[in-house]
């Protein structure tokens, strides 16, 4: 393999850096978990997540601010008003990721058991996965099938080699 | 939406949670990033993830202890001998997580010019996208077409409500 062409080009708008500037952190993806998971009270959260309370609600306040939950308030009977913290568009469009880490991680950690949840399709109750495919309906098999290419967005490095 | 099914179950063999303890952090997915992209050098990965010497060291270390990098020795003429990063199958099998990082990110932070890279099929050069489907063959659009469900590992709380 040469010299890859990416070394040439400047990392500044790079769009994994972006995402991972918002959710690259290990509380923000149990967070995003348990959402997924149907769980929205910062209680069930903090149980579940063992996240200390102020960073769980730093982590949420975050991902308010950023787009991907919004609050709604709720009240049971005797209590006072709460909220509880739901996903946006934006929020629920990270499902990928998060589908992305439990197949590696039901591939590579999962106990002797099996994996603790299953994905189903609503539809037809049968099992979920992601696949790799191009546009003309191919499936790929792994990255080396893939080539990276620079995009309009790419911004070569003053004083580039090639 | 009545509770989730999943606050009666134990979190401890959660396979996202066992994930994102390997890589859930900024600045081992830049390194990985940077490994898809070809990128294998030390000094290549410092100048343009611009991670401190000691954080880009720990992480790369931690991938290799892990098992997803291997290093590799080279030596260039006249200077003294060096390793370079690989991914293992271990490894190459995030690459999901990247390009629905990257999808993620391309769809909600890209500049107005594009995205910096885009993904192509080696074999025939069409865009490579990451697609949700079932085994019966529907391609799902979003997190709400899916159902969890616990799977053989998943483990009842003592003392769970339902």
């Amino acid at each position: 393999m040469g010299r890859p062409w990416i070394l040439d080009y400047d990392t500044d708008n790079c769009t994994i850096g972006a995402a991972v500037a918002i959710i690259g952190e290990k509380w923000t993806f149990l967070v995003l978990r348990e959402l997924f998971n149907g769980v929205r009270r910062f209680g069930d959260m903090q149980r579940r997540t063992q996240a200390p309370r102020q960073v769980l609600s730093d982590r949420l306040s975050r991902l308010v601010t950023q787009g991907l939950l919004r609050k709604v308030p709720y009240r049971e009977s005797g209590q006072r008003s709460r909220h509880e913290y739901r996903l946006t568009g934006k929020g629920l469009d990270l499902y990928p990721i998060l589908v992305a880490l439990m197949r590696w991680g039901d591939c590579y950690s999962a106990g002797p058991d099996g994996p603790q949840a299953l994905l189903t399709h609503r539809g037809c109750g049968e099992p979920v996965g992601l696949q790799l495919s191009c546009g003309a309906g191919h499936v790929l098999a792994s990255a080396r099938e893939v080539t990276p290419l620079p995009g309009p967005g790419a911004r070569r490095l003053a004083g580039a080699g090639r």
